[in-house]
């Protein structure tokens, strides 16, 4: 962009009821629909309360996707650098992205070494620099909560997240307690990244040895964060797992009854409803739809017969 | 759906601002979207005003589209009686939406006679029906009236919104009159659909002969109504006739720079901006994107190269 956008913070989420999307998924569902965020995720909530909250004036941070594009963004508004580290072989599209926000994409070529050592080698380089983590970091925690304390002026009965480095599930369990509500939260999981799930019922984080192969691509992570962690072992009510086809009718679902560009993460929770149809029968539901950037060509190949 | 869901009035618009779209288009463009009105797009205001409005318990209505959808809902909520004179040849998904609401579909064979004569024959057989025009009628101009009433809260230079019947445009055009706003207000048509830019330049309503053939559903009209064109014959500051390859374009910027799933006719007022670049350069624009109803099939195939 040419010009720095005026922010003055996250957007408020943004709420859509549809008649047919609740008959087909046997709750009354209302959708928190993040996909209008900023960057498009509800992962600028976290970024922009980092980047407001550190004095460093500069950010390094890993990321494939979501999560660089939002710290890109709020640095520039607030006149930071940025570099963000993306595998070399991420899409151009996100690389573009995170460009057209004025940051530095780092490429790194993973099959050689990991994000990790080259994050920490720019840490040497850059020593005034704040290393931001996506989702393990109690300010990225207090930057999410801001969702969680907009969902508490609503009687659900039940709110769903998606669950992959534990960020969101614990910026909205954590936001909803600080505004006194006590509704139950479930984690929503791919099953071929199920990683929490097994945590959860193990009562410690549980790792995979590489990321989970899931079209859900914002929970392809080994592992939840200890920041996270801490708050969800004991905060949320259950962990649901979904199947690689209940995710994709999902984002069809949501595109034919909802109007909803989602991307596969953020239809994990309607997913949810698809593969555990009598878990919530008729109660008050919000599924929280994390984001919407998606690639055209598998949101193409995703819709085409919804 | 099994019980009649819970609608006070029509939902607000979604206003959306997304910094690359805005990078992209040459403007500060805001949009409002009327995806997540209820039905999926504006035609539900005027539906609800309508139906409210008059004490008949049976409504009967011609179309193949939106306005069928919403005045199915509303007459449901209603109890009301609602018949939809749709096409034959009318798609699947929008006879199956319209009986999803409890409404009849009554088939017509538009090849052996015209919508107008079987409405007129259904007013013969239903004299306690009231015929609801989509666009001709008082009560639909003041139905679609409650978003010019939103849009005239904002400091807008200019106000961009489709014409195919003219209500919508009427609408707007009358809700910020009588909120005291004075925003301009431009009609965006299809090249291939320009009746009301035709109507607009020889100051009376010109019509086709029969149906324009544009990508954009919603304004395959012969010609604008008469309640609409007393509004905007000196209502509207100008017309902006856009080709269909920037329709097809304004679907995708739509999709990759704002997440917003918006059907052809949604994106005529992103086109003006692609197809007229100078017009509205570095101000603040409102581009009103009036649903997002479109087939999958239709829709894959535009973005699948976003």
């Amino acid at each position: 962009v040419s010009r720095s956008p005026i922010i003055a913070g996250p957007r408020p989420t943004t709420f859509i009821e549809a008649p047919n999307l609740t008959a087909r998924l046997g709750a009354n569902v209302v959708i928190a629909s993040e996909a209008f965020q900023w960057t498009g995720s509800f992962k600028f909530r976290a970024a922009h309360y980092v980047a407001t909250h550190v004095p460093h004036a500069a950010m390094v941070t890993a990321s494939s996707g979501n999560f660089g594009a939002a710290l890109a963004l709020i640095c520039r508004v607030l006149g930071k650098q940025c570099t963000v580290v993306m595998p070399a072989q991420a899409s151009r599209l996100k690389m573009d992205t995170v460009r057209s926000f004025g940051a530095t994409v780092d490429l790194c070529d993973t099959t050689r070494r990991t994000r990790e050592s080259r994050v920490a080698e720019l840490a040497q380089e850059q020593p005034g620099a704040y290393i931001a983590s996506s989702n393990d970091d109690p300010l990225v925690i207090a930057g999410n909560a801001s969702l969680g304390r907009e969902l508490a002026r609503w009687p659900f009965d039940a709110i769903l997240v998606p669950i992959g480095g534990g960020g969101l599930a614990a910026g909205v369990v954590s936001g909803l307690r600080n505004a006194g509500a006590s509704t139950p939260v479930w984690a929503i999981e791919p099953a071929l990244a199920n990683d929490f799930s097994r945590s959860f019922a193990a009562g410690r984080i549980i790792a995979f040895d590489s990321e989970p192969e899931t079209i859900a691509d914002g929970a392809r992570l080994r592992r939840v964060g200890q920041a996270p962690w801490a708050v969800l072992q004991h905060g949320v009510a259950g962990v649901l797992e979904v199947s690689e086809d209940a995710i994709r009718d999902g984002v069809r679902l949501l595109f034919s009854q909802a109007n909803l560009k989602a991307e596969p993460t953020g239809a994990l929770t309607v997913a949810a409803l698809l593969d555990h149809p009598d878990r919530f029968r008729d109660a008050r539901i919000c599924c929280v739809v994390s984001g919407g950037n998606v690639h055209p060509h598998l949101y193409a190949e995703i819709v085409r017969d919804a």
